[in-house]
């Protein structure tokens, strides 16, 4: 007799919605950080955030369903905080710091939810905009690219039999166990997960951050997804991104102030912020025009997130600086975070060993890793480079210029007012694949 | 850390069809009688069969979505019969005897499927015909009426959590046991599985037959499901059924030939099928008026399968009817079928214990008894009396007018000609569960 239990088989077959996103903390703990300042500095900015998608080649707009796609946003939008995760934040100790997020500020998060969002086709892309106060629309960024990535990772699953499934996964799994062989020869590497926004579902996050658990023990310092963090009793990682700078220079009145704002949010952060959360992301405008005009305060921060320069050469030139400003480098902490693999991850290592205290970021390599995995090719299962952008602050465009032009973002004037005032020193055209 | 077996749950959540029909076999094993005998004497005729939702009150066509329905009736019709099923029906012996079906029979029925259907709504009911040569449509009866008996529980059950359909289930197993309990209380009990057209769905059918298998043991006597009884070891069941003498009454061209139609359908199958198989079913037109013209050789057959009398009544008159013929009932088989429940079948037994052979045919309320399982009344899982008859043949209308009025089907105008052929003797108005 075959048997089945016919409860669960028809619970999981009667699902109208397999909902991507089930918790509010199913996010990079670096939003939350910088929602708290925005809701302490900033709650009266508008911005608008944009999804935009770089792997032009994949049309995404034929790929996902439109109206699977709004119904996963539309799911998004109804959850908010449990009294757990409340409870869980307030307790829970952050970078060795007990209370790091005000009483008033969780207040106000526990009745937050995510706002509207405008979605249009164009061009065989998907248009998806969030406009709103900053400290609303912020918090739509990891959730829409998580839920466009497994909604193309679904969609590419969607006829495959069972035994085509197992075999990815099982494939996959022998994958990711033998970079953790790799990585555990490292014998100081410091890792975290950074893959939240382009993972391959919620469900493969989490196997690998297990796995890393683990295989890599006290090496695996934590990840940036902070439901993951509170469920498997690891760090939450993370500081800040470059939507911070960003708005500070749209909103820039004059070209000093424009000049000024990559400090001008540096002072913001120390205003909320201590110690290891003292990390620099030095690119948004270029890191050269960045070393070139910071002033002495910025050496004394921790460290730096160099995140699209290539590892190696963004390294040197920051180590230079500490040295040229009189700072140690063995007491400065790099993080790399800029679509790393394993290789990138072990020369990177090999390169600055001793020279530097290092940490990597690791994310879409980690957590959505499926070429080759499936039988026949699956386009699908290929990550892409989408992000989700701050594009508008108080109706100003926001830009990026970053280190590599590829990743630059923003209307085309304002980019070149923007290389106009911040020059474009040592940026490198590198092919992005994620 | 919480496990999950991903390939299993992405195979369970992006299947877009659970077929409810699998196999050319998940049927009654009746059909495949009949059909062996339509197709060696009746290959030219022409039927058509309908869907008949004699549930008025239920709405099918506002509770089943149509589009999910031709899916389901489209994917029943690319089944055809398995090398494994072609096997077992030609090297299985069923009713004692080898080689049932003749080899001839079984290479048509290889290559067999189930032909077009009519599918439209007309006042919140669906109308479901099936035409073409009878030994084409026949096939369908059992098939439509699982789908849409299944569908309806899936559609009932689609808005419900786990817990609720894990007390469903669970309250619906500790009936059946107690239904069980109750009857292996009765020493000489016959009792085996007709539920097949009515049930909650096929994994449910094949739970309680293999719960009555364990829990009754010899007793249970079989299953009218060819493919439960092929894979779970049991004995296919079952004869003919009221389409045989409907499509020879409609065929018939005189009234001559017409009252004579029931015996002349007699005469075709003995021709075919012997032993056991010889069972009457005799109340296509009315029971009284069957008996009363019977030719004596009638009585020598097996027994009788009284489908619409009121049990007692029902079998007393056939018992009656034996005695004066000059048979002796305790060597004949009565066969009890029609809306049975526990009660009826104790009642009925008790009745009849020591004065005839006996066996009952266990349907809906064995297959599909959910009132009362769920935490709150669902009335989508409250079974239905849905029907699949013939309805013409070559072009005629096809008339059944039973022993209850209430299950008569056809053109009026022919029913009031069948009635005063046949007369209506007997004929007892009963409610209609099932």
């Amino acid at each position: 007799m075959t048997k089945t239990d016919i409860a669960t088989r028809v619970y999981n077959h009667s699902w109208k919605l397999d909902p991507i996103i089930r918790s509010l903390i199913d996010t990079d703990f670096y939003k939350l950080l910088m929602l708290q300042m925005i809701w302490k500095l900033y709650p009266d900015v508008d911005a608008t955030f944009s999804v935009i998608n770089r792997t032009t080649s994949v049309k995404l707009a034929e790929e996902i369903d439109e109206g699977a796609l709004r119904e996963q946003l539309d799911h998004a939008r109804t959850v908010s905080l449990s009294k757990k995760e409340m409870i869980w934040l307030a307790g829970n100790t952050f970078y060795g710091r007990n209370q790091i997020f005000e009483p008033e500020f969780l207040t106000w998060l526990s009745n937050y939810k995510l706002p509207e969002y405008e979605l249009s086709k164009r061009n065989g892309q998907y248009e998806l905009n969030f406009h709103g106060k900053w400290m609303d629309t912020t918090m739509w960024e990891i959730p829409a690219l998580a839920i466009i990535n497994e909604m193309r990772s679904r969609t590419a699953m969607r006829s495959l039999g069972y035994f085509t499934l197992d075999v990815i996964y099982a494939r996959a799994k022998a994958r990711m166990w033998e970079k953790v062989q790799r990585l555990r020869e490292l014998p100081g590497l410091r890792i975290s997960d950074f893959g939240t926004r382009r993972r391959h579902s919620f469900l493969w996050q989490r196997w690998c951050v297990e796995a890393l658990k683990e295989g890599i023990g006290s090496g695996f310092t934590g990840t940036s997804n902070v439901l993951l963090a509170m469920d498997s009793d690891l760090e939450a990682v993370g500081t800040n991104a470059h939507e911070l700078p960003m708005v500070a220079a749209a909103l820039a009145q004059t070209d000093e102030e424009l000049r000024n704002s990559p400090y001008q949010v540096l002072k913001d952060w120390n205003r909320l912020y201590h110690g290891n959360l003292l990390i620099v992301l030095p690119d948004a405008f270029g890191t050269a025009a960045f070393l070139r005009d910071a002033p002495d305060w910025v050496a004394d921060w921790t460290g730096f997130r160099p995140d699209s320069a290539p590892p190696i050469e963004g390294g040197e030139k920051i180590i230079d600086w500490w040295k040229k400003v009189g700072r140690d480098p063995k007491e400065k902490l790099l993080i790399f975070s800029d679509g790393l693999d394993v290789d990138a991850i072990i020369q990177t290592y090999k390169h600055f060993e001793g020279r530097v205290r290092m940490s990597f970021g690791w994310g879409t390599n980690l957590t959505n890793d499926f070429a080759g995995c499936a039988p026949t090719e699956i386009n699908g299962l290929k990550p892409i480079s989408v992000v989700c952008k701050v594009s508008e602050a108080n109706g100003r465009p926001a830009v990026k210029l970053s280190d590599n032009p590829q990743k630059a973002t923003g209307d085309a004037k304002e980019v070149q007012r923007y290389l106009r005032l911040f020059g474009e020193e040592d940026r490198i055209s590198q092919t992005l694949v994620v």
